[in-house]
């Protein structure tokens, strides 16, 4: 996928859903709300994507994430004053209501007392209590908006929504890819109609590779942001190869690059003149601090030092 | 997959999480308490499972369903007196919680004005009072387990597990297979240990069948349940054939077959003497009733006429 044409016509065989033109309409009133005001914005896309087998849908192929990086970045970048706006897969994490940890009936009571009321539960007002505050002072701020996705389809669209609703921001916007996209899909002319019928033993699935959508969005949608990618890899040996491949590939300003297994402790900002490891000890872990804190403190930082 | 040693084999190299025996001893403990007490029980599977594609995963083939069914058909079993052991896919659907339909963050609020508290907000407090007040009804009697699960590994475990609970309950326990369980999977021995490369432009994933569960689930594990499957087709033609030959395969009692996309407002009861429709009129469902309800009733009659 290198000519702009063959990505055209890419994004027309798209499936947009019914609710793409009112997300749309959602995220560039927020967008231009902050422009007005001159803020600084980051674009946080979240969770994986989901590829369907067959068009009246039943099984799709999933890259699932649960989204904590997204979630806890979000709240960094709003402590850190930027509007956030989080592009996010449906039933992932969302910024602050993912530290409920609990089925929230279990700690709510009804009170009928003095008429009905509903009550968290004494001993959960403690913990509780700072996340309720903190999500109120941003959302009802203006400062975070919610945009959710389903399927890759629906995630790309929105995507090249949110960016162009970026570019006027130049390069105070921060484009922050920590969404797991999946790299292959079915192209819709190969999908069958109906459920595939499993009973010759074996399902033979064959691929596409899904465009590299880093490219148009660095060179065309938003050329002017900060944008950083994140590299998830199993294998150490490949991990920092693979990240460089990709900034010399796509052109953009930072790629992260973790590991499966460490992504919680241990995360290395890759850029052009830069290779930085952001690091917390197991007596962080075990104190409850979480990486997303010193790694937004510093990707801060180092997106200020471009604006000045 | 017809011998048991087959399934003898296959069950041996299933990949049990850590957390494994403790839901075992948890669901044990309910379904004790439960035949002491002579209760009228239910087993209901809920949401989809995921099959790994990698062993480090990051990716899955997911049949995610969000498991309405399951979620509304405990509800209407916990108000028929069944105690209800709902084994529910991560992140799906649960009783009663599956009815706030809002960011909880949003609707409440910190109170200091006489110490902490946060209350939910009184626009919300008459919708959510019942849900509330239902939940704790059952689940803080005892009469509601939640155990759940993520892989399709993980999900055939437990299901075995929670079978053999039941054993003891005889004919008075009722199997209800609402989950939707991928019909492939990728062998333990034949998948990569790391991310799969995707470099050469196509992935060919070839999978095998999941072993059939119920052959064994209604022959050995639980043998005098009333077992209840269900059948989710997209093409009209083949759904009552499917139904019917998998109830002459399986040797179980009942069949639930649905289509896709009248899922909510049409289902047909099919067993050995039995094709009966249960419907709803869109003036029903614009009123908020739910299928489940007639089904369920409907259910507990015809499993009421067995114990007779």
């Amino acid at each position: 996928m290198t000519s702009s044409t063959k990505l055209d016509s890419f994004f027309q065989e798209l499936t947009a859903p019914d609710s793409f033109e009112s997300k749309k309409h959602h995220l560039e009133v927020f967008t231009s709300r902050h422009l007005e005001k001159s803020n600084r914005i980051v674009l946080i896309t979240s969770g994986g994507t989901t590829v369907p087998l067959e068009s009246k849908t039943v099984r799709f192929i999933d890259n699932f994430s649960i989204g904590r990086r997204g979630a806890l970045s979000a709240e960094y970048f709003l402590k850190q004053g930027y509007a956030v706006l989080y592009l996010y897969r449906h039933r992932s994490l969302q910024p602050f209501h993912h530290r409920i940890d609990k089925n929230i009936l279990d700690i709510l009571s009804v009170d009928e007392t003095n008429g009905t009321s509903i009550k968290v539960q004494a001993p959960f007002v403690e913990s509780l209590a700072p996340v309720v505050q903190q999500y109120h002072r941003y959302h009802d701020n203006g400062m975070l908006c919610q945009v959710d996705f389903t399927t890759l389809d629906e995630y790309l669209l929105l995507l090249r929504a949110a960016c162009e609703a970026l570019r006027g921001f130049d390069k105070s916007a921060l484009v922050y890819l920590a969404a797991a996209v999946s790299d292959f899909y079915i192209p819709a002319a190969q999908m069958p109609e109906h459920k595939i019928q499993s009973s010759n033993g074996k399902l033979q699935l064959s691929l596409e590779m899904t465009p590299k959508l880093l490219k148009p969005l660095v060179k065309d949608w938003v050329p002017n942001a900060f944008t950083v990618s994140f590299k998830l890899e199993t294998d150490p040996k490949i991990m920092i190869s693979k990240a460089r491949g990709a900034l010399e590939n796509y052109k953009h300003q930072m790629v992260i690059a973790n590991l499966l297994h460490t992504r919680r402790k241990e995360v290395v900002m890759i850029s052009a003149d830069l290779e930085e490891k952001v690091v917390l000890t197991d007596e962080d872990l075990a104190a409850g601090k979480e990486i997303e804190g010193p790694l937004i403190a510093r990707l801060v930082q180092i997106h200020a030092e471009t604006l000045s």
